[in-house]
Order: structure tokens, then sequence, then C-alpha cells
């Protein structure tokens, strides 16, 4: 069951992109699989891609066609990874890549391929073919429907920004669970917005954005060999420019993209694989933004604490351990200041007065859970969210494979 | 239930040791909870703690009296960690070595507080004292019960090995199962021998021992605020005094106690909390023996990893997401062999032609499992061991508490 998570009800269509699915049949009867974002000739696009090693065929080639030119097509297949699969997967994601590019008129190095589902099996490439084929102009809902594999909700937000006048939309998907059950494995994200911006000036905040937000995410410390987030700006808005991040257009622009960014990434959360609670791990007064967030990595990865906040335990005693676990050199535990939802459990590194077992308890019952860290070291801060850690994560991850 | 872990069977006694236990009541009815090893005058002993910032009082306390005189006595107590406890729980800790110091006339210096348990509880004074002073004879197997918490099973080694014609014994008792249910959190471990070796060679030893043993383990990668291991040797054995670590008496000396060490490690990880595998990662042929060792962790402490090793599920897609999230510069896909007790599922990072999914289903099924990855960078290697992520890790971490 997602954490207070309701699928999406008002999406806006972005200027200079359309969008085309389609049931390929690959993997899922009765569903569409298959997904085609086409920009208009003139779009930027910036894209981030996993940093595991073992990357897909398709992150691959993504990642040599976005260096040679600008995408005109974004390809995505769901159900199957089309990872560790050798010289006939990145044979494959070429050709699904050549498909496209004969329908658009365009040049294959001007199409991405994207793929999430099993790990280690060939696409069946005659229905891949097949299932190009019949793609049909879609909306934005089954945009966001057709890249899913195990998520339980559909994720997809909507922005509208009042920049000089103009009204700047950005409209993302994403996709995600965790790993995801039981050979799934990616997040991927597609934004686009209609907005007028250098490549240089997008590529510096989608760096700073993903930084806030989906590198701000943690479901189970795995990372897949999948993983990528793409931003497309169709430049279709008659505006100024947007190229020097520090001016007011950039700012209010990067603003409502950041709290799209974030809030797609929560949306992952929220349908963690067995999530019960949706768990932000705030890190305040440290010596640097770096520190923080290895603290607030070490306890929102920390399997004991995240068993607690399933039981809806106030285990304190695992927040410290997990706290005093991080590679922290600054770390003073005498200086550390705790506390749940705004309940202090420490003061300067010891139990305060105050506090009490049935007044921990109320908030760790609560589904929605902040954990408040302050280091009192200096005066940098990060957060990152988290989901706990519950039969049903094992049961996901365990059960059903075979 | 452990996996394939019987108790002790035959402990021997080291001369110059001592054992006394009692149950003191503060926490357990019916058991022994307090363990006094003492140590003939002119024993070395050497110790290494734990590396989370959050350390327990006993810790603090243990640390700052080995550095001024060589311990005369350990004194352990089980059930509670005296662990954030702030300045009561110094001077508790303090207390209970003056009474030790008294019984036993030496410094309170000498004596070394040891305790696990319950994180946040202050001890019970009263009880803890009434308990030293019913401290009676006990041997090995007794001293082993009196340490445990929730462990399943007792946990000791003992060792003979001949040097120059003598016989040297080891004996060490351990305890532990991950940071341990609900609140317990700790691993200890105390090794005695009657070895003639000087404090700087046995430093040595233990550093490089704990490295390639208790380091090297990890059920679900938390360290607690209490973890010691202590080993004393109480030089009553008549023979050359070992103190250079490369000569045949010292090489034969550290490989027991290197195997002992591993035993009682491995003795942790096989009544690992909701254990239902043993499980060895082993990478061989990296460029480093710190990348082996990263290109291990990453894969003993992945949750997704661990669910497919609890499902038997020969899932390699997870093995090589784990493998390529490792922080290692050198590790290079193409080159990755991958096997499970032998039976080859990779080669040169992909899908060997041999691998059948029954083959692969035959080994994950057994309980004892080597997960074998070759880099093929170079010539280094690292073993870590691991245990498998249940429904019952869960339980045990989630359901029982309160």
């Amino acid at each position: 069951m997602p954490v207070n998570l309701d699928p999406p009800t008002h999406l806006l269509p972005v200027s200079g992109v359309t969008l085309f699915s389609a049931a390929s049949g690959m993997r899922y009867a009765d569903r569409d699989d298959l997904l085609l974002i086409e920009l208009v000739p003139g779009s930027v696009t910036s894209a981030v891609f996993t940093k595991n090693k073992y990357t897909a065929a398709p992150v691959d080639i993504a990642r040599s066609h976005i260096k040679e030119s600008m995408p005109r097509a974004l390809l995505i297949n769901a159900g199957n990874a089309n990872a560790a699969n050798g010289q006939t997967g990145l044979d494959n994601a070429l050709q699904s890549c050549e498909w496209i590019a004969e329908k658009l008129a365009c040049s294959v190095k001007e199409v991405l391929p994207f793929s999430t589902g099993v790990i280690g099996e060939q696409l069946g490439m005659p229905a891949f073919q097949a299932g190009i084929a019949s793609l049909e102009p879609c909306d934005w809902f089954e945009a966001a429907a057709a890249i899913i594999t195990t998520d339980t909700v559909v994720k997809a937000v909507s922005k509208e920004v009042l920049i000089d006048g103009q009204t700047v939309t950005i409209t993302g998907i994403t996709k995600g669970s965790g790993m995801i059950n039981p050979d799934m494995a990616t997040m991927l994200a597609f934004v686009t917005t209609d907005a007028r911006i250098t490549n240089t000036c997008l590529d510096a905040m989608l760096e700073r954005g993903v930084k806030q937000s989906f590198n701000r995410i943690t479901v189970d410390s795995d990372t897949s060999t999948n993983d990528a987030l793409v931003i497309s700006a169709t430049q279709t808005v008659e505006m100024e420019t947007i190229e020097d991040p520090s001016l007011p257009n950039a700012v209010a622009f990067y603003s409502a993209l950041e709290e799209l960014l974030l809030e797609l990434a929560h949306a992952i959360i929220r349908d963690g694989e067995g999530a019960t609670k949706f768990v932000g791990v705030s890190v305040s007064e440290g010596a640097s933004e770096q520190d923080c967030e290895l603290v607030a990595s070490a306890v929102a990865n920390s399997p004991l604490v995240k068993t607690a906040l399933f039981a809806s335990d106030p285990n304190w005693g695992r927040l410290v351990m997990a706290i005093g676990k991080a590679p922290v050199d600054s770390l003073n535990i005498d200086l550390l200041d705790l506390s749940i939802n705004g309940v202090t459990l420490l003061e300067s590194g010891q139990p305060a007065d105050s506090y009490t077992e049935a007044k921990g308890k109320a908030e760790f019952e609560k589904d929605e859970i902040e954990i408040q860290i302050k280091l009192n070291t200096g005066s940098a801060s990060a957060i990152v969210w988290t989901s706990d850690l519950s039969h049903e994560y094992v049961s996901i991850n365990a059960d059903y494979r075979s």
C-alpha cells in the first residue's frame, strides 16, 4: 500500500512534445508497455544516468547518442531491462532507435532508448518492432502508465510558472519503487517543459535538482543498472532565453523544476516496496552539506532503524547507533540534538528530561515521520527521504519470483 | 535457527586465567549475567573497540584504563548496554570497576568494564553490587553462556598450537547476532592465551586478525555502540617470547589465533538474526585488497541480494547490480567472472553459455553458499561473510520490543 499517494488527476500538455504509446506484448498482456516521447526540432535535453558500473545496453546507447546530438525522441519499454545482454543487447537497443528514426525521419543518434524490467533476457524484437509500428498518440496519463513495472500507483506531476508574463509548463513522469520486484530494476524519470533555456543552463539545473531530489531518496540503498533522469525543453514559449542561473527568470524556473522533481522522487518513496511510512531524515546545523547527507543516509539506510520505523517503535537507541556509524569526522555526539516530528528525544547527546516513551510512540505510529537531527557543528543541512523495512519488503523481494 | 552451528563441546582452560560468574538479576531471571575474567599479574592485553562515534560508557572507561595500565580483570555484564546514559553511566561503569578492584586488590585502572544489552537504561547498581559479591568460579562453557543476550547458541572456540615444543592454548568466547533484538546491541569477544608475547606484537596480531575476521562479517551493516574485542596473553608458558611477527614462532601462533577469530566471527553470522544461509562473498584477482573488500561488502550488504539468498533464487541480476554499485574505480564489468559454489554464472561480464537456471537454483538452495567474484584486474583478494535477509529478521527487529 502506498503511503498517502494518489494517482495524478491534473496533467498539462507541453507544447512541442508529442506522446505515443503501444502494447507490444513483450512481457505484459493487455497493457501499454512502449512510450515514445517526440520532441520538436530545436529542443534541448539534459540527462543523468545510473552511477552503477554495470550499465544496461540502452544506457550505453543513450549516453553515446546524447553526446553527439540533441534528441528528437525518447523511446521507453517496460518489462525488460535489456541489461547484461552483451553485444546482442546493444544491437537490439540500437535497432529500436533505427525503427524510431525511420518513423520520425530523423537520425538514429537523435533517438535515446530506455528500458526497465527483467535483467538478463533478450528483448523480443519482432514484438518490439510490431509495437513500434502500432504506436498511437496518447496523453500524459497514458504515458505515465506505459512505463511502470511493479509500481502500484502511476507517478506524474505538472507545474506552471509565470515567467516574464508567460506561462511556462513543466510535466514529468517517473517510475520505480526500490530496485523493484523481483528482477525489475529501474528508476526512470522524464521531464519536459516548453521553456526556452540553454542546454548549459538546463544541465546545471538538472545536476542541482537531481542532487536535491532523486539522489536524496533511498528505499534499500541499491542502485540499478538502468536508472535515468531526462529533462527536455522544447523552447516553444515566446520568452527571453533562460541562460544565467542567477537571474530571476532562471530562479523562478528552477524553483518550479526542483519542486516537481521532489514530488516525483517522493512519489517513488511513498510507493516504495512494502512501505508503510514516509520518512524524512533531516540533518541540520552541520559542518558541511556532505556531512549532513552522510549522517542522514546512515540513518535512512540502517535496517535496524527501518525495522523500528515499521514497528512504530520509538527505539532511539537505534537512531543514535546509526548516527554514530556515519563516516563523519566532525560528528560530536555530545552536541547532538534529536527530535521526532518536533518531540525532543535527545539534547546534547543525552535523553531529554521531557521525553516519555508515550510521546515517542505517538509520533512513531504516524505514517509521516520526520527524524530531526541537529549536529550543532555548523550551519549546513540536508534531508534524505526513505521508507520503512517491512515484512512486505521481504515478501516482494523474496517470495514471488519463480 | 542458526545455520550449521552447534554449541562448543571442548574448551580448554588457559593457565593464568581465572573465571567467575554470577546471576545479578539485573535483567534476566535464572541465568548468569555477570562474568569476571581475572588475569594473572604480568599478563598483556590488546583491545579494539567499536568505530561507532556513539560509544557506551564502559567503552569510554575501558579505552581510558587500558591506555594507563595492563588489565588484571575484565568485567562483563549482559542485558544492559549502559549506553547513552550520560555522566551517571560513566560513574556506574567506574563504580563497578572499583568493586572488582577491591575484590582482587588491584588498581581500578586495571579493570576493564564491558556491557551489552538495552541502550538508554541505567544499570541497577544494588543488584550489580550484589551480583559481584556473589561471583563464583566457573568454566569457559559457563563463561560463554553468561555474556550472551539474544544469541541462540553459545559461542566459544579453543585451539592448541605447538611452539618450540611447548603447547600454547588459546580459548575465546564471543556473543552477538547482528545489532541484536530489540534494543540489544553488541558484539563482544574475549580471547585469552597462555602464550608469552610482547604487547606490541599482540597489538599487531590483533589488528591484523580482526581485519581478517570480525571486520569481514556483516549481518545488517549496522555497528553497535559497545563492540569490543580483547585478547589477553598470560605469559605463563615457558617459551621464547614472541616478539617478531616474521619469525616461525609468531607465524605459528598467529595462524592459530586467526583461525580461532575466524571461527568465532563465523559463529556470529551462523547465529545471525533470522539467518537461514551462511554466505561467503569471495572476491579475487582484484587491483587491491581494499577494492576486493568494497565489492564484497557491496554484495554482502545489499538487501536485494540478501532477500534473493533467502528465497534461494539464483537472481544474478541483483548480484551484478550490487557489484556494479561498489565504489571501485578499477572495476571493469567486461572482465568480471561470477560463480556460485563453483557454478559459473558470468564470464567476462556476460551470462555463461553453460549456465542454466536449474544449476543456479541447486546451489542457491544450499544453506552454505560461496559467491565467487573474479575482478581480473590484479592479484588481490578478500572475503566477506554474511547471512540472508529473512522474514524472521524483520520479525526479530520489528515485532517483539514492547
